[in-house]
């Protein structure tokens, strides 16, 4: 583990340093909150600058970097991500859905402007990172993303997410809920940046394989952090996910047993970067980061 | 009128045609209630098959006609385009929005499957759609959409709608939620036949013209509607509109200055096909049947 905390030193650095670079592209990529409509434009800033990891556009950012891409299309896409993981975030929060009223230790958007604007403000951050991405000139970028969104990514993942909750589940289920609400945006986020820097669908697939491994190994973590963290730590209410219900991996399996099969996701990324030749050290070190982050 | 009533025959028969060839191509385009999330995929269809002019396929078809398009890309967009209609209704119906229970005489998606399963609903179609549109292989048919949908377009109007409820508007204010809201969507599917059709920006210009014209036209005839038809005629609540303290047409310059605003919106749209040297045949005859519709 101590190994792994030293590995993932570089990744914090440079989570902090693209995560940046990323907000300030997309402070210039976002509607101006003194255009009309205001309030909706207030609301989607509000929900893309409360804080985050900014994971996602680092992750594009590290593997088009990997694959030595050029140019300034990348940016496009990587605010783009940001924005689809934040419109997840708003209407996952909604009160027909988790009901939550805190995220990052901020209130959610619909306690903060009401119900339709929140609904609005998830909805247009959607439309409007889609807009983003046929920026880039790629039909194949924009393909990508709607696939790891729609009813065979994310949306689905969310679906059965709140159709199991309060019941009892296999731990295929819990895999499935993972891998389409989380991973597979993480491991599309990875694939748009090798796409942009040029990468061939040969070169693509070891990629995809560690995004499969590291998305599944995020959420597997963030089910240990809403039992281990408190509150405060993390920014939301502890221990929501067994109040809910929710489908976990240390629901099904325990909690030992998910920090194990974090691990274990941790070695196969890392087995996945063994057969390409990109220049991958950010992106182990990422790896390693997502096994030990506290938050 | 009795000319605008012969002159929309055409329309109506190219409607029918057009429409049910469209809705071939949507259900092939929509992922199967076979499969999971089955629920999911299960409400989307129902949103898509109950029932619908499929105005925003057939201008997008017609336009592609009239500059002598070729290819089957046309489908593509012209399934998405009915799936970005479908889900602003959906979302639109939500009780956090307009609160409404029927649509097309049916029960709106969140009486008939749920709030959650209606959110998701609305986000599946949204993402879907873009996939479907980047398949035509043109970002620029993306970018298109998406401006037209987004804070600067359908989900603009529909924000400054909600803002506007109850409260007295000024008719500039009217002009803004029925061109957003309304005539951007039906716009964009003009300009997305045309570009599919390989027409040149300067060919299209008169096109997006006419498409303005048409768009503020169908939601005026809308507010009219709204007015003087019945439940069982609109297969939604009549009156519903004043009910709500809606900013219409005919609540802010009255029921007569509005048919004669719809009429001069019709005739500035053939003055725009005037200037085109596309087969604007169908397109003029939609523009008849816009603004003689009793449904």
């Amino acid at each position: 583990m101590s190994n792994l905390l030293e590995e993932s030193v570089l990744a914090k650095e440079y989570l902090k340093r693209v995560g940046d670079m990323a907000e300030l592209r997309m402070r210039e990529h976002l509607p101006l909150d003194t255009n009309e409509p205001k309030r909706l434009h207030e609301a989607m800033r509000y929900s893309m600058f409360a804080g985050g990891k900014r994971l996602r556009p680092a992750l594009a950012y590290a593997t088009f970097e990997a694959f030595h891409g050029k140019g300034d299309s990348i940016w496009l896409a990587a605010s783009a991500l940001e924005m689809l993981h934040t419109f997840s975030l708003i209407h996952d929060d909604l009160p027909c859905m988790d009901d939550d009223d805190f995220r990052r230790g901020m209130p959610t958007a619909h306690k903060k402007f009401g119900e339709a604007t929140a609904v609005l403000s998830g909805d247009a951050l959607c439309i409007h990172a889609f807009g983003l991405l046929a920026k880039t000139g790629s039909a194949q970028v924009v393909e990508t993303i709607a696939h790891s969104l729609g009813t065979s990514g994310m949306i689905g993942g969310q679906m059965i997410d709140i159709e199991s909750e309060g019941k009892p589940v296999s731990l295929e289920t819990v895999d499935y809920i993972h891998y389409h609400k989380t991973a597979a945006l993480i491991e599309a986020s990875l694939v748009v940046g090798a796409i942009l820097a040029g990468a061939s669908e040969e070169q693509i697939q070891p990629i995809r394989d560690y995004g499969h491994a590291i998305g599944l190994a995020f959420q597997v973590v963030d089910d240990i952090l809403d039992i281990e963290q408190t509150t405060e730590q993390l920014g939301k209410d502890a221990g929501s996910d067994l109040e809910k219900g929710k489908a976990t991996y240390p629901s099904v399996i325990g909690l030992d047993a998910s920090k194990k099969q974090a691990f274990e996701l941790y070695e196969s990324s890392i087995r996945a970067l063994d057969r390409t030749t990109a220049d991958t050290k950010v992106l182990r070190s990422i790896a390693a980061f997502i096994v030990t982050r506290v938050n």
